[in-house]
């Protein structure tokens, strides 16, 4: 294969997407819009007067003080705070009276443009245009249903948050994983993949689900040579990338004066073939449900209009809340980054906490070994089960999902989860990571049934909860391995 | 076919829903459930204290006055207001830093109790759950999702709200449009569709999607009588019923004393065959985008799978809202049912006003007639186009969608639709909102392309916009007909 396909999103799209019949209602819409002025007895619209909300304030961290995350957390019931405020006056960056009423799905004008801000100040995409959805969750599986015939095949790394993938299954989507070190995805995995694609199994894979920062659960950050890499496969052999990003702004470079994050595949995308999706829920509130993603034209229509025929537009009380918290009243575009940059000092102090308590109480162990994560809210824990007494290789692991198995490893590291569950503690074991392989694809390595014996740790709770679980596990694996 | 079919939900499930796969960190939780006070090193769940949101403020109206709507419209910037307040404090119905941390699909159950206390008010359903929904829009295309197969046949009323059943064809739901008159969906034709089936045809339709109350667009409301004998029907032909009823609190009975509300489908449901989907999009405000269904405990665990998979649960804010407005703090169930009695009123009142304006302005021409609607915002106007110098009966249409059409009546109505806009009025064309006949069924009649001959109205707006309006269209109409 030589050259580079031009991106051409027919090539992409589901049936189901290339199906989707506009509401009637749209023509009559086109029509009015061209028409100023004009007395509206069309729509059950409830008229503002009725709605029985004057006003909404949302009291919210100040970012007066050069590390906002440490006073807030510091001064707690006393921080200085800030009020943002939505009524129908027009002094609100997103006046009630609009943000509750109905809207189409691109949501409110309003928040799309502070979304659109934000990613406008951190990438710079090319050409590109802003869809809020629901949080990163709803904005993949909408790709999910646009992009997913039944019987495609999409790439995603080998261990990889089940719940997005789990999610395409029924619609028919088959995963093909893609192998990874402790820096990612491996891009020269990734190719073997497409170049070996026998197109008698079926159509060659054309999405890559990647998370770029702080992998979940692995806690990798690609660096920029494999993102380049990985963005030139994806030109060569016509992938779709669906960058889920959510940990894009924890990100702790090896060197503390370094403030650089690094660039997205957004920001490389010349072609239009990324979909990057952005969170609120690490940063400020899981439960805002409220995001954003950032895609081409094309997408964007295309996400209209299944946002529109499922879970329609944003709530208003999440895109007042965005518009006021960017405006000028709020915390503006400087605010909000000097949030997340001592948010990102916050998240370090909590993953150098953790690993200092990890290296003191079982470092020495040998038993266990784990590397810094360069970003996100996870330490991947490799555990050396093969110390264990009963460690054993070479066996025939039977029928099932884990066929492929010639160790115990996947037996020994549920019993190990199993003891710290009993203990008292909860940490997450990598077999309910693992994204099984293709067997086609991967004949020449040690499968990944073999290879869970990780353990998924998070850094991002109290220092009292790290200790406590740091000095649990350091208990369990004394006994477990001395059995 | 003789007897009643018992419910069987596996009868029903789509493959997509029967396919569905569950996270596997599920099986973690269930360990983790029976083990209380373990140390969590699992999720990535950022902790409260990092949530830059202290508390959320909701100036709502007060519903101390007997007739709260009446007041609240009349008094505006000076009349009492009511103050909801959530923070991370327990005297919350809904504290901050459960309501905006994650959640799973079914989300908090402080909101699902407010919202299944409601339910358990109007209609004491038998033996139903509460699940939460972004609204009903997203409700109706998740029951979709999980009932509909490609090439299914879903009955709904021949004028429908087509955004609906426009959401299901690209999954590949056909729809069958069942004969409405003015009191709705006609239960004999309904019956009639099923009993002459022909299986070589595909599957019998075992999914009705109905708008019992304020019908959109034809403001028709089902009798108790029509939805006992379309209960009964559904039992004998093994149908699911959704009822999609957002009008269900703005019920407008011929004696103004008589407050009582027809009986939802949902309360007569004895073997767990109806879905039923509240919204507070008509009677709060609709950008809240938070409403929920009650069903079966079976289509519950269902909905919810598929919510984990697709939106995950709804947003913090809403929930938070819903949680302290129906809470003792805030108007309660007491004072939810006078806001919504009073505002039943308050859409009575300018119902008359509408028809009044009607009567006087159009009502002795001859040209239009309508209906006084008992339910929702719709006035369905009947224009005697068949008065029109250019009707023409006994025409052939020609091919395509129009193709059983005998009257120029569509073409026609098309122009009065254009003339009103011309002349700065909206009002809505029946035209969008017919649901094409299935000629094999359809062949008794005139086609549902002859009997476009109606326009929704709203009175949903102000008396001035009324009054505007009515007056536009008064003249228009003189001009069309006289031409």
């Amino acid at each position: 294969m030589s050259g580079t396909n031009p991106f051409d999103l027919s090539r992409h799209l589901s049936s189901e997407a290339k199906a989707r019949v506009a509401n009637p209602m749209k023509a009559i819409w086109k029509l009015i819009q061209q028409q100023p002025n004009v007395v509206m007895l069309a729509n059950g619209d409830p008229h503002f007067s009725l709605y029985p909300i004057r006003k909404v304030d949302f009291e919210v961290a100040s970012i007066e003080n050069q590390d906002p995350v440490k006073s807030w957390t510091a001064s707690r019931l006393s921080a200085r705070t800030l009020l943002l405020t939505s009524s129908s006056s027009n002094r609100s960056a997103l006046p009630l009276n609009l943000g509750l009423q109905y809207a189409n799905g691109a949501g409110r004008p309003e928040a799309q443009r502070a979304a659109a801000a934000l990613t406008q100040f951190y990438h710079a995409p090319p050409d590109h245009i802003t869809t809020l959805t629901l949080g990163n969750f709803d904005g993949i599986t909408k790709c999910l249903r646009l992009l997913g015939e039944p019987g495609d095949k999409f790439l995603a790394d080998e261990f990889a948050f089940r719940a997005v993938t789990n999610a395409g299954v029924p619609q028919g989507i088959e995963w093909i994983s893609v192998k990874m070190d402790g820096c990612g995805m491996i891009p020269e995995s990734l190719e073997e993949i497409l170049v070996r694609w026998d197109e008698g199994r079926g159509k060659r894979p054309h999405v890559l689900y990647v998370v770029p920062c702080g992998q979940n659960p692995t806690g990798s950050t690609l660096s920029l040579e494999r993102r380049r890499k990985i963005y030139e496969i994806a030109q060569l052999y016509d992938l779709v990338i669906i960058e889920d990003d959510p940990y894009y702004f924890l990100q702790y470079p090896s060197d503390p004066n370094d403030s650089s994050l690094v660039p997205s595949f957004l920001s490389l995308d010349t072609d239009g073939r990324v979909i990057r999706l952005d969170s609120l829920s690490k940063i400020l509130a899981p439960g805002l449900r409220l995001g954003w993603l950032t895609s081409s034209a094309a997408f964007h229509e295309h996400l209209i209009a299944l946002t529109d025929s499922s879970t329609q537009h944003p709530h208003g009380f999440g895109q007042v809340f965005l518009a006021e918290l960017l405006s000028e009243h709020g915390w503006g575009l400087a605010g909000f980054d000097r949030w997340v940059s001592s948010l990102r000092e916050e998240y370090r102090r909590r993953r150098d906490f953790f690993l200092e308590e990890f290296e003191r109480r079982i470092g020495g162990s040998g038993l266990v070994n784990a590397r810094a994560p360069e970003a996100g809210m996870f330490v991947w824990i490799r555990v050396n089960i093969e110390k264990h007494p009963r460690y054993q290789n070479g066996i025939n692991a039977g029928d099932g999902a884990a066929a492929r198995a010639r160790t115990n490893v996947a037996q020994l590291m549920q019993e190990l989860f199993m003891c710290c569950l009993d203990s008292g503690l909860v940490i997450v074991p990598a077999s309910v990571f693992a994204l099984s392989g293709d067997s086609v694809w991967d004949d020449s390595a040690v499968p990944i049934e073999d290879r869970v014996y990780f353990l998924r740790a998070t850094f991002a709770g109290t220092e009292e909860i790290m200790r406590k679980g740091l000095e649990i596990l350091a208990n369990v694996l004394q006994t477990f391995f001395a059995e």
